[in-house]
């Protein structure tokens, strides 16, 4: 290192953080080229979401679509762990980005990663497809894989609390009415709707799409990577986790555990003993 | 505790949590008391977020206000400190969750809370016109106030890299045409400018309103608590962390340090010595 | 900017993070100036976490003293907030740093601050001291600005779980042999009895130093800073928030919230309705 | 759910919860059974440390071993993204347990889990000797899995910074001075050094053990299970992530960036365009 030169070492350091995201001079904000205040009061939220995370922008339509999404997820209540930790990180004190923090912080693979997993199932489904497999054979390949990796739950199918998720027939209702008018293909509402009908007959009772599966296949229909979809979700679950920060907020609290005090823990380890035993 | 009734007990764990935002039974989901499949492909992301955090849905001239906003705020490059954290996140292995945790996390009292300040500072002179103060008069009396508690800069003018942010003219120009169609009332978007007068006078050269003293107008004229602006802000920007975590995780990179690795840090501590010394 | 010149823009990066604790060269890492190999072996864990925070090491019977505060608060059960966090934080998905992160962030003024807040009244106490009140009344004047801060409260005193905080009583014990040693001088102790006489005589019960009171104290004597006193809170409950991270991850559990979903949460919002509404 | 009886739903409340960690009446806490008042000032930190993860107390030879590898692991300077961010979290208004969580939490599979994958090789290499393996070939086999699973550069052997790193030799003879004492087997120290040794066949030079592969040594040898690696790790590297914010609080600074102002990121992204475009 030390034998590089000032000017080596000056570029080595300004091209250290590269986007294309954002270009600035004082006095001026683009986004992927566009100036900042031609985007304000002309794209929506959803819209300006999808040209951070793309590079272009959507069409009202698509744009639509994914709306619906994001308008979807936002909350399921407080017995979700992101939620309450929200909750319970307010009566700890923190700030409302704190709150947030902590609480974003565990929607990872299991409690946040079931979307993107489950559009992983049907990019894996559609590749099947593309390589000549009919769609049944497709899709059973797809699920077995899925399974094999996974264990026999299946990401976006199925609820523990839900026997028909509300927000999925919604949802699969505006895709295909997005498909009518030519907005999306509709391949992966009917991968979809496939995978759910080869859980159905092997389990033998119906194992509904739900929340996860629905948004996988609109995402998955508007071209998003499956990372993302897990990213969309959190900046839709986000806002339930604000809200409930907030309502904890003025119900205030203070250092507010899991359950009433007055419910205590089970305890299951050694009897007591002294030290040094 | 230990004598308490068992039904007693088990009422204390039922009412441990409540709130007024979600109602659930199995298949039925409600949001302030509206099924979730009726919002869905009916309210803008927007009005939900409203919804979640007011109890009541906007109109949709309110709701285009709120949505400039939250456009307005996305990003403002790999420099800021939460950004540059979601980058080095991603680099240190993290998915996406916890690479925005970790930057949310950081968008506190400085980094995150101008906004939230500015909403205090607006309200405080909203008081002082309530208790009959002419304007001057009640904004040289908050203004004067902020500065003895947080110093001297004013939180929402002035910007250290924008001789004018562009995005604060184009947001207040959206709260005018609002104004004159009796969308707002125009108070907050009065205050703020003559807080910026007032500045220009004491200091003798513009202080123009910068991104949080603009949405604090806005959020404040939709009748938002100032720590909503906080709130707000951290919806909007987790988009350009969300972005950039994304564009980093494309880039590749492993354990991406703040600075390339051939531009050291600075050591200031104490010369070599043995221990014990 | 753009006028400078490339050395003094190089000069700006290397001086942009500074640092007295490490120092570094291929094969030669110093903290504080010793090398890292003859610390290995020669100094106890405590001692370095007082060599990172101090610049200097301590003597043994400092470290000792140290050590016995370090231990003391490392768990206080699955009902706090935090280690309830990083319980639940592994049933999503996190692996132990995700956990503890989520955890170690809600220690914050409410739920991590008392010992903190209680270092800075027993500093108001000596500062009173060093002006030349007497003991009693600049305990007096101590704890009336505290209340006036902060309300009834005594950070550092009482407990809502435990009569007698059991940790207390020995810490102070040690602190006591310190003192006789000469170790410490014992002022701080002092100034923590008189503080629990105070709140006993004006409330007419025993209000005892529970552990934020009496680590307080220990900190205080060997001269840390008192946010150092929330900073090694944290390094010492960061043991316990692993430990019941790393249980649960045994235990096993997916998406566990706060109570079992058989015991419901309260809803107190809107009766049903329909959108629009 | 609807149908439970209120003891059964009680019930269910109370084990929902389960430790065998820390069991807690008003005035008692006992940690695996000993009273706490019983362990203050009479075990060490780490001592603690492996009574809170382990369920049972260290030799004081043990603990010396797992001494050293803490204060080993430390910290590693302000270009590691962890205690960058650290540093960055505080000049953006956070507390210690903020910054403390930002950094944590970046701690993940490639900047914190090393040592972790490495006890992980060093097991898989245990159970093919276990299996009647020689050692050069368990250690061929354990290699190779590890490739291929991994990519090619084997967690615990070499270093981008340090040619020998200054704390590997240092643990490794702590190690041996066990194994002769009796205190470890040295079983994993030995499998280290032959990994070692293969990779200098392989590649042609020296792959020297690093500090994640020697504290990975040590906590095998004492028979700590590979997540706790991490977990071991994370304890020793929170106290260089203190430091730091703390050294950072005391220098003060306002959303600090990564690197300074005046050496610009690099856009790579559209020329301006107008929008709609």
């Amino acid at each position: 290192m030390a034998d590089k030169d000032p000017a080596a070492l000056l570029d080595a350091a300004r091209t250290w953080w590269s986007t294309e995201i954002i270009d600035m001079k004082p006095g001026v904000i683009r986004f992927r080229g566009y100036p900042i205040e031609q985007l304000i009061g002309a794209v929506s939220f959803p819209q300006m979401i999808w040209l951070m995370l793309r590079g272009s922008l959507p069409s009202l339509n698509e744009s639509a679509l994914l709306e619906a999404a994001l308008v979807a997820a936002v909350d399921h209540g407080p017995q979700a762990p992101s939620i309450a930790i929200s909750r319970m990180a307010v009566t700890c004190g923190l700030p409302l980005n704190g709150a947030m923090a902590s609480a974003i912080n565990v929607l990872d693979d299991v409690h946040g990663g079931a979307g993107e997993q489950c559009m992983e199932l049907y990019a894996d489904i559609a590749r099947h497809l593309d390589a000549g497999l009919p769609l049944e054979q497709a899709v059973e390949a797809g699920v077995d894989a899925f399974m094999a990796a996974h264990g026999k739950i299946v990401s976006g199918f199925g609820h523990r609390f839900h026997p028909v998720d509300p927000r999925a027939p919604r949802l699969l209702g505006l895709v295909e009415a997005a498909r009518e008018r030519g907005v999306v293909s509709g391949r992966f509402a009917e991968i979809g709707r496939t995978v759910e009908a080869l859980l159905q007959r092997r389990k033998g009772r119906p194992i509904p799409m739900n929340i996860d599966g629905a948004t996988a296949v609109i995402y998955a229909e508007l071209g998003f990577s499956p990372p993302l979809g897990r990213g969309l979700f959190i900046l839709s679950r986000s806002v339930g986790i604000l809200a409930h920060a907030w309502e904890q907020t003025r119900q205030g609290g203070r250092i507010k555990g899991p359950m009433p005090p007055s419910v205590p823990y089970s305890y299951t380890g050694p009897a007591p003993r002294d030290f040094p035993g």
